[in-house]
């Protein structure tokens, strides 16, 4: 058991789109990302994902409606919900979610990551 | 599907060592707590649990260590494992467990809550 700094996690990567692990517990994992731009519309079909902005404000687009997410924030993606992260600047995220969660809802695109890195 | 902001939430309450529900996924619940103090040495049986410190900083004790964690880091204390947070100050925790974590490991006390609010 140790302290984990989020901060310092953060300062380990520089690629955008690309989940690292950062702890795992009760078979979810706790990744950190980050991103900028649009990513693509996904649903995952058995997995809720929870969103926490660390940095920056990221819109998080469904099919009917928009929601603004900002620094200190959480939102809820419940499992078969279509969604889509959208930001103009660098955010930084904190997902938490079932280890088994597959980023871009199990379709495979030039931003698809098979493995997320432990870091 | 909405933001939750952390420290709206934590406006909402005043009571220590009382968890209170924000979130719930894949039968995991996120729950926000205001603790001081030193609390009693518990473990939970079946469920891991993870400590975000938000504001201030707590001393997490188990039987053969300490480990200081402080605002923005966390840590994950395994199923069975017995521990006690200790704070000087006023600290502001975020705890990811499973829904049916019961706080003090089983045992009831003066300060036992038998169920966590939603708020």
């Amino acid at each position: 058991m140790r302290a984990i700094s989020i901060a310092q996690k953060f300062g380990l990567f520089e690629e955008q789109w690309s989940p690292k692990i950062i702890a795992q517990l009760n078979g979810q994992a706790v990744k950190l990302a980050k991103i900028q731009g649009e990513f693509m519309w996904h649903a995952h079909a058995e997995q809720d994902e929870l969103f926490h902005v660390i940095k920056g404000k990221m819109t998080l687009e469904f099919r009917d409606r928009a929601v603004e997410v900002g620094p200190g924030e959480i939102i809820v993606v419940p499992k078969g919900v279509e969604h889509r992260p959208v930001t103009q600047e660098e955010v930084w995220i904190l997902l938490f979610e079932p280890q088994d969660t597959h980023h871009t809802g199990g379709q495979t695109t030039a931003r698809t990551v098979e493995a997320c890195d432990h870091i």
